[in-house]
């Protein structure tokens, strides 16, 4: 397949005119004319990377959260091409270590036989080594002291090599350290979240390889001008990567992200939404940023707001339910609003960043030579055109 | 006199060989030569305006806060050049009214008989219109609803017109809007401190003239992702001031000022002090982030630490007590191993920018032909050789 555009964004340029060669899910060449009009004419769309979204417990019909199974994660492939997501982490919560190594190997199962949709990349564990302290949602009686034990049972349970590929941690907990340098020798990235460790341990323990924080100013200590917390101190150490959840404005005000952009710039933040497929919970709970009820019944699903008034959806039906959550795509139309970044910015934080963060930059992250057709065509609003996954047309707005 | 140096500061240049003429108080001129032998020669220091302090309560043998009396007053004029200051507002706390007014009249007696040293340019009113939320180490039973009367009151009772340059106030006070516009009236600007104000508070008073906020960090509501408060919003809105007291590293930690400085920079910090002149109190206290008991007796000052362990000053003398607060200068040396500014960027933290802010840039604030000679003769490491104010040598290091 060929694709045609006159801006095809390649790292650090814009190719004016060019075609795109792909072959076997792959780039297979980035050229200026070919002797052939058997391409898609994209002509004043911009041609970007997909975006990586490497905080994603669920989308529409499908939460991996929920269940961890694999039914959940083949309705999460199919449905994230349509918010521009073409790769992503299945991310947990702090489960019971049976739940998590369940996740693992379903996660592993789905990797083996991708079928079609998006590509998942692998897992993101967020715990079970995390604070009580800044639980936010999650359960604490899940909760654990870090414990090389324990992570060498989750990493011995891979039936994919290296298929964990993120953890959440708070690195403050005793043990911390020597759970650090074990994921470290097993590829594992770790983010500091759910967590109030000091400036003075994260000074200390980021030279072991922590090199970000996860969902940026929540779950974590504030900035505090005598403490500066995990907050602050992402905001202090140019070199720490800010994850961001979704721009909605109600979690993280924009203000406030415009403070943590001026200071971090676009080659330290990476973008994901941390949604849950929220729709598809198995337990009534309360959202306490929201002070919404989520109620599951059958086959529907119930909002009751604080006062008494419901909304109900149709689980199943992903058009029903898709904007109960800020989709990616839309967030990146509020980060273009909130910060105006440009397109090479824009694409370092949906992209290359959390390719490189992850460990994928080899295949994704970037349009170049050789790497997977991760492919999103945009309009100049990033209004979503396409999205190709591995080189497969997946969405399409018609 | 004249006064000849390879690095005179002038503004957005260095004058590489020059002389400034002084007469009666004031640089005369500007030249490039001279047809006589008799100048000073500070041939390889470099020359630079006087520091400003906005926020003084008090200096070594004097302290304004204490008693608000002219005896205090003439104390800190006469010791504040040994720290750089060559001019400053005595800053009350928050009294009661008869108290500010006795404080208001001692200030216009002495401005209208300055004698020697430091210039006093006026009062800056800390008070009384402040929140109990962000009480600091102040006197609640003294704070006041805003009130055009009460503000009246004191603006009546100047015995100097525009004495009072400066006010510090929680703007999320009912009645802080009509105060704001009295005092922009009366050419008080107006600093948002011991506030809880939030974002959209300060967002909507700040096109009444709102345009800092004072001892930036402290006294404040802190910055968070989804209530930005004051010390937020002060990061956030470009073109704040940012008063900030003494870099002693305690109060605020130079990595939360690094930040500070990175988003704002030097365009928008003002440094002060915020000394108190403590070994003048009359009353024994305690310091909550010091962690230590003051106590005067007779002329004696005792400070006593938590472990009962006591140290004894004669609070007579200036160079007993001189090291108990953070001198101006040596905070000018911490804030340059902090942030490494041009030295142009120092002159507008300790200089410019606050003769801006209180409306006396026409006499100060720069090394200009027709303005004060407020001089200081720095070393490259900016250890004080020399201040000269109006034109009066005032120290030297001798």
């Amino acid at each position: 397949m060929i694709i045609y555009s006159k801006n095809i964004y390649l790292p650090n340029q814009v190719k004016k005119e060019g075609y795109l060669i792909i072959n076997n899910g792959i780039i297979d060449d980035i050229v200026d004319s070919v002797n052939t009009n058997d391409y898609v004419d994209y002509s004043d769309y911009l041609i970007i990377p997909g975006f990586i979204d490497q905080h994603l417990h669920g989308w529409g019909t499908g939460s991996f959260v929920s269940s961890r199974d694999e039914k959940q994660l083949y309705e999460m492939k199919k449905h994230l091409p349509k918010a521009g997501v073409t790769s992503f982490l299945a991310t947990t919560g702090a489960e019971p270590i049976d739940e998590l190594i369940k996740g693992i190997n379903s996660v592993g199962n789905v990797m083996n036989n991708q079928k079609e949709g998006s590509t998942l990349l692998g897992i993101h564990l967020e715990g079970p080594f995390v604070n009580e302290s800044n639980k936010g949602m999650m359960n604490v009686n899940n909760f654990l002291k870090p414990s090389v034990d324990v992570m060498k049972k989750l990493v011995d349970s891979q039936n994919v090599m290296n298929s964990i590929k993120l953890m959440t941690m708070a690195i403050e907990l005793e043990g911390a350290a020597e759970v650090i340098k074990y994921c470290n020798k097993n590829n594992i990235q770790i983010s500091i979240g759910h967590s109030c460790a000091t400036f003075e341990t994260i000074k200390k323990l980021k030279e072991l390889g922590v090199n970000g924080v996860t969902h940026m100013f929540s779950g974590m200590s504030g900035f505090h001008h005598r403490e500066l917390g995990v907050a602050g101190s992402a905001l202090y150490f140019d070199d720490l990567y800010c994850e961001f959840a979704k721009q909605t404005g109600i979690t993280v005000k924009k203000e406030a992200f415009q403070i943590a952009y001026k200071l971090k710039g676009a080659n330290r933040i990476i973008m994901t939404t941390d949604n849950a497929g929220i729709s598809q919970i198995e337990k009534e709970r309360y959202h306490y940023v929201r002070k919404q009820y989520f109620i599951p019944d059958g086959d529907k699903f119930i909002i009751r707001n604080e006062d008494g008034s419901e909304k109900v959806f149709d689980r199943t039906n992903y058009d029903d339910i898709k904007d109960l959550e800020l989709s990616y795509i839309r967030s990146i139309q509020n980060l273009k609003n909130n910060v105006n970044p440009s397109v090479h910015d824009i694409i370092k934080m949906t992209s290359e960043n959390s390719a490189k963060y992850i460990g994928v930059f080899d295949k994704k992250g970037s349009l170049e030579k050789g790497k997977d057709a991760d492919i999103l065509v945009v309009d100049k609003d990033f209004n979503l055109k396409v999205t190709y996954c591995m080189g497969r047309k997946c969405f399409e707005d018609v």
